[in-house]
C-alpha cells in the first residue's frame, strides 16, 4: 500500500474485458508490448482495435487501486540522460532521439517511428509523459495521427467523491478516453489526483488555477506568481502530463468580452481576468511565462495554452476577444517551444458550423500547427441536455479540419456535474466525432472497422454487429428489445421490417456468380445477371427484404 | 365518429402544452391564423417558436381522435379550380396564382409570399398537401426555408399496433417533426395510414410498394403495374402528401451493386431490383412513370423519388450504382415537372463526411434544383444504438449545404423498431441538426433563440434556459438530479463547479458602466475598466465562476 492510498478511500472499478472481445499484446521487434482489443468474428476473422482501457480490461491483470498500476515507462526514464537540461520528448526529438515513448506509439499507431519523431519535433505533435507518472501508456496527439479525446471529470464542492472520480477515470478509459482531466474544484483536491494518476493508464491534464484558488481561499485578488508557482511544482512532481494554462487572458483583452451575449465563460479565463482586474496589472502567468516553461521542461509536462476568452455562445463565436488571445498563444507557444516544452491550444467552445474552419485556419497560422485541441464546439445553443450530440456535430467537423484532440462534452453540460452514465455517453459520442473524422481525412486504417462491421450486418452476423460497435452491450440490448430470442442472432431480420427476406442477398448471390465466372466487367456482371433471373425464377422468386429505411 | 374510426382502436395521444410555453395564433392581413409556440420569460420577455405540433398542445381545442382534426383547408380547396387540369401548387404557383397554403406558409416562415410563389414555380421547394388531406397545417421544402426534418414510424409484422403509432405520430409532431412517414408493413396496413391522415397535421408520406408487396402476398414478381397503380390511386384518395418512388432503380444499375460491401438496402429498391431481375425487364415504375405523374396531379401529391441504390455503408458511399439512378431521378424530375407534379429527390444513407458535399452538388445539378431529402446520412457505420448520432453529424452537413429535409434515423437503426422513446430522441437530434445547419445558412431568425437561451444562461435565469431548449423537461432533470431544491433555479451556480461564483458577472458589470456613460470604443471601455478595476477591490474582490468548462 503506498502513501497515497488513505484506507478510508476503496474506489470499485470497472474491469474485465469489453463484450467480444480479448485483450491481446503485439510486441515490437525493440521488445515493447502494446497493448490492442481483439473482436474475435464468427467467421473465423479478427478485428484488433486501438485500445485506451488498460490493465483494466486484462484477466490477466491484477487489479489492486490501493498499489495503483505498475511503471510501465519508469525504467526507459531512468535509462535516459537529459538533452540541453531538457527531458521533454520535444527535446529528445530535436536531438534526433528516438524515445521508447516514440517507438510505443508509433507500435499503436501502425505508423513509421521516424514520421513519429519528426512530428514531435516541429511542434505538430506532443507525446504527453511527464516522467513522474510512469504509469501511462504512452499516446501521441497530432493531425498526423488519429484523432483523439479527452473526458473531464472531477469533483465539486457540491456532489462526488474520490472513488466516485476514480471509477470515472477507468469507466471513461474502456471506452475510449485518450487522456483525462482531473477538474475537481471540491474538496481533497490533491488526494483525488493522487489517486487517479497512480491508477491512470492514459495521460491525465490538470488546470493548476483551480487547486492554486483553493489555497488562497477562492479569492483571486490573493492568488500570485509564488502560489501558482508552488501548485504547478506540487502537480509537475505529482505526475501530471499536461496543465492548462490560461496565460493568452491578457488585461487589455478583458474589455473585448464587454458586449458579448456570454461574457468570460472558461473558469480559468474569468479567474485571470478577475485578477488583472483587481490589480490592474498585466498577468502573472503571461509575464511569468518563461519560468513557467523551465518547470514544465524539467518534467515533460505539456503545455495545454488554454482559451480563456473563448466564445460561450453563437453569437460570440469568432470575435475580437477570441482571436486576440489567440494570437497571444501563437506567442507563448514559440516562447514554450524555445524552452523544449511541449504545447497544444485548446479552442472553443460554441461556433456555428460555417465559422469552424476559420478556428483551424487561424490556430495552425498564429501557433505554428501545435496539436489543437478543441471543446466540441457546440453547433448551438439551443439544446441542452443533448449537447453531446450539439458538440459532437461541432467535433466532428473541426477535427477533420486537423483538429488533433477532442475534448469531449457530456449530457450534462450547463445543467450539473456529470455521473458515471453521463461520462460513457460522452465519450461514445467523441469516439464518433473522432473516427468520422478520421475516415474523412482517409487515415489508412480507420475504415476497416466500418467494412468488418458493414459486412457483418450485410451477412446477418448480428453478434458480430453487435461486439464491432462501439458499445456492444446496447447495441445487444436494443435489439432483444423486440427480438431477446437466440435464434434470432442469426435470423435474416430484425423487428424494423419483420420476417420478410432482404435484397442484400440477390447481390451476394450475383456477386458469387461473378466470382465463379471469373467477370470483372459490369457487362459480364449484367451477363450473369440474366442467367440469374432465370435460377431466381426457378427458386420462385422469393427475395429479402433490408432491415434497414424505405 | 366517422368511417375510419374502428371501435376497436382507441388510441391514447399525449396532449396538452409542452412546459414552458403555450400556443398562440398570429392573424395574417388575409385572415388565417398561423400557430406558434410562445415561451414567456421571466424578464418579461418572450420567444415565438415555430410549431409543429397542431392542435393537440392548444388546451382550447378538443381533440377527439376518432373524429379526426378539423380540415383547415377543406374550404380553400373547394374555392378554387384546376389550372389545365392541375390542382397542384405547381401549377398554381407557375400560373402566377397564390393559393392560401403560399400565403400561410409566408407568414409561419416570415417570408414574402412572393418569394414562396416563385420558389415553388421553379420546383425549387415543395408544398406536399394532398386535396384529400385538409387537415394538414401548410408547411414547405426548399433550400431557401428552414431546413425541415421528417420523422419515420408504421408497424411491422413482428411489433406494435395501430394505437401506438397513432400516439408516436402526435409524439413525434410534438417534439418538432414537420412531416411524417407511414412506413407500415405489418397488418391493417389501410387502416393504420387512414387512422394517421385523419389526425395528423403534418404532411404525411409513404411508400406505396409496400402496401402493393402485401397484396401480392409478399412475392415481388408478382407485382405489376395495375396492381401497383391502384394502390396508389387508393393512397392518394386517403390523403397521402407525399410517396417515395423508386422509378430509378433501372433493370441495368442492378449489376453495379454487385461488388458492393452492403448491396441494395433500400426495401423498396430491392423489391424493384426484384422484380427488374425476375422479369429480365425495365422497371413498371420508370415504363408508366407519365401515367403516374397523371395520378399525382390530379390529387396534388408530391413525388419523393427514392434512392433504391443508396449506399448502406462508407465503403459503398457516392459510387456508380448511387450516381447512375440520381442521373435518372433527374430526368423523371424535368417530366413530373413538365406534368405539374412537384418533386422531391432522397438522398443516401451512409457517406463520409469528406463526400458528402459532392451529393448536393450533383442533385442540384442533374435534378434541377429539386428539395433534397436525405436520410441522415450516417457520417460513420461503426456505432448501431447511436446512430441519431452518427447521422445527426452528417445531416447538419448536408443541410448547410442545402438539403432542404432530414430524414430522421432514431437510436434502433438497424437493430429494431424504433418505440416512443426512440423517436423523440431522433427529432431531437435532428431538430439539432436542422437548426444548426438554420444558422450556418445564416438564416435571419434562426440565432434568436440561441441568443435568447444564451443570455438566459449568462444571466442564470434557469426556467428559462429550459423552457428555451429543445427538451425542456430533460433539461430540468438534468438540473435537478443534483439540485433540486427551488432556491436553485436563481442560483448562480449549478453542481459542475458548486457554489462559487462566476466571471460572467464581471462582464455584466463593465458592460453597464459602459453604458451608462456612452462609451463605445474597446479604448474608453478599459479606461472604464481601470474605475471598474477600484471597485471591484472595494466590494472585497469577490468573483464569480462560470458553471461551465476549463
Amino acid at each position: 500500500m503506498t502513501a497515497f492510498a488513505d484506507s478510508s478511500v476503496s474506489p470499485t472499478v470497472t474491469t474485465g474485458p469489453i463484450t467480444g472481445s480479448r485483450k491481446v499484446y503485439t510486441e515490437t521487434p525493440g521488445g515493447l508490448r502494446i497493448p490492442q482489443r481483439r473482436v474475435e468474428l464468427t467467421n473465423g476473422e479478427h478485428l484488433d482495435i486501438y485500445d485506451t482501457s488498460g490493465p483494466y480490461t486484462d484477466p490477466e491483470t491484477k487489479i489492486d487501486v490501493h498499489s495503483g498500476l505498475p511503471g510501465l515507462r519508469a525504467p526507459w526514464i531512468a535509462a535516459r540522460e537529459p538533452v540541453n537540461g531538457a527531458v521533454s520528448q520535444l527535446a529528445y526529438a530535436k536531438a534526433g532521439i528516438v524515445t521508447r515513448e516514440m517507438e510505443y506509439v508509433a507500435a499503436r499507431e501502425g505508423v513509421d517511428v521516424d514520421l513519429v519523431r519528426h512530428e514531435v519535433a516541429i511542434g505538430r505533435a506532443v507525446i504527453p509523459a511527464n516522467r513522474c507518472h510512469p504509469e501511462t501508456e504512452p499516446m501521441i496527439i497530432g493531425k498526423r495521427f488519429l484523432v483523439k479525446i479527452n473526458g473531464n471529470l472531477g469533483n465539486s464542492a457540491v456532489t462526488s467523491s474520490v472513488a466516485e472520480e476514480v471509477e470515472k477515470m477507468v469507466w471513461a478509459t474502456r471506452w475510449g478516453a485518450d487522456t483525462i482531466m482531473d477538474l475537481s474544484t471540491g474538496r481533497r483536491i490533491h488526494e483525488t489526483r493522487e489517486w487517479i494518476l497512480r491508477n491512470s493508464p492514459v495521460p491525465v491534464g490538470t488546470v493548476p488555477i483551480y487547486q492554486a484558488l483553493e489555497k488562497v481561499d477562492g479569492d483571486p485578488a490573493k492568488l500570485s506568481w509564488e502560489v501558482y508557482r508552488d501548485t504547478v511544482v506540487e502537480q509537475c512532481e505529482q505526475g501530471v502530463d499536461y496543465m492548462t494554462v490560461h496565460a493568452g487572458v491578457l488585461l487589455r483583452y478583458v474589455p473585448l468580452t464587454a458586449r458579448r451575449v456570454t461574457g468570460i465563460v472558461s473558469r480559468g479565463g474569468s479567474i485571470m481576468a478577475a485578477w488583472c482586474l483587481a490589480h490592474h496589472r498585466e498577468s502573472f502567468l503571461y509575464t511569468h511565462f518563461e519560468e513557467l516553461c523551465e518547470i514544465l521542461r524539467t518534467y515533460d509536462v505539456t503545455f495545454s495554452l488554454g482559451d480563456g476568452l473563448r466564445p460561450g455562445s453563437i453569437a460570440d463565436a469568432n470575435d475580437e476577444a477570441q482571436f486576440a488571445e489567440l494570437r497571444t498563444l501563437g506567442e507563448l507557444t514559440h516562447i514554450a517551444r524555445a524552452h523544449d516544452v511541449q504545447v497544444m491550444i485548446e479552442g472553443p467552445g460554441h461556433v456555428p458550423m460555417h465559422k469552424i474552419a476559420e478556428n483551424v485556419r487561424l490556430e495552425e497560422e498564429l501557433c505554428g500547427e501545435a496539436p489543437f485541441y478543441t471543446l466540441g464546439p457546440l453547433a448551438t445553443d439551443i439544446a441542452p441536455a443533448y449537447d453531446h450530440i450539439t458538440s459532437a456535430i461541432g467535433a466532428a467537423q473541426i477535427a477533420w479540419h486537423g483538429t488533433a484532440m477532442l475534448c469531449y462534452v457530456t449530457p450534462k453540460e450547463h445543467l450539473g456535474l456529470p455521473n458515471r452514465d453521463d461520462v460513457k455517453a460522452g465519450v461514445i459520442a467523441y469516439k464518433i466525432a473522432a473516427h468520422s473524422a478520421d475516415l474523412a481525412k482517409g487515415h489508412p486504417k480507420a475504415q476497416q472497422r466500418d467494412d468488418a462491421l458493414s459486412r457483418a450486418r450485410f451477412e446477418f452476423r448480428w453478434e458480430d454487429q453487435f461486439n464491432l460497435s462501439l458499445d456492444p452491450d446496447t447495441a445487444r440490448s436494443f435489439h432483444d428489445e423486440t427480438l431477446p430470442a437466440a435464434p434470432a442472432k442469426t435470423a435474416h431480420f430484425c423487428s424494423m421490417c419483420g420476417p420478410k427476406f432482404c435484397s442484400m442477398k440477390i447481390t451476394q448471390d450475383v456477386r458469387k456468380y461473378a466470382e465463379e465466372h471469373g467477370l470483372s466487367t459490369v457487362e459480364a456482371i449484367e451477363a450473369g445477371m440474366r442467367e440469374k433471373a432465370d435460377e431466381f425464377e426457378e427458386q420462385g422468386g422469393r427475395v429479402y427484404l433490408p432491415v434497414v429505411n424505405p
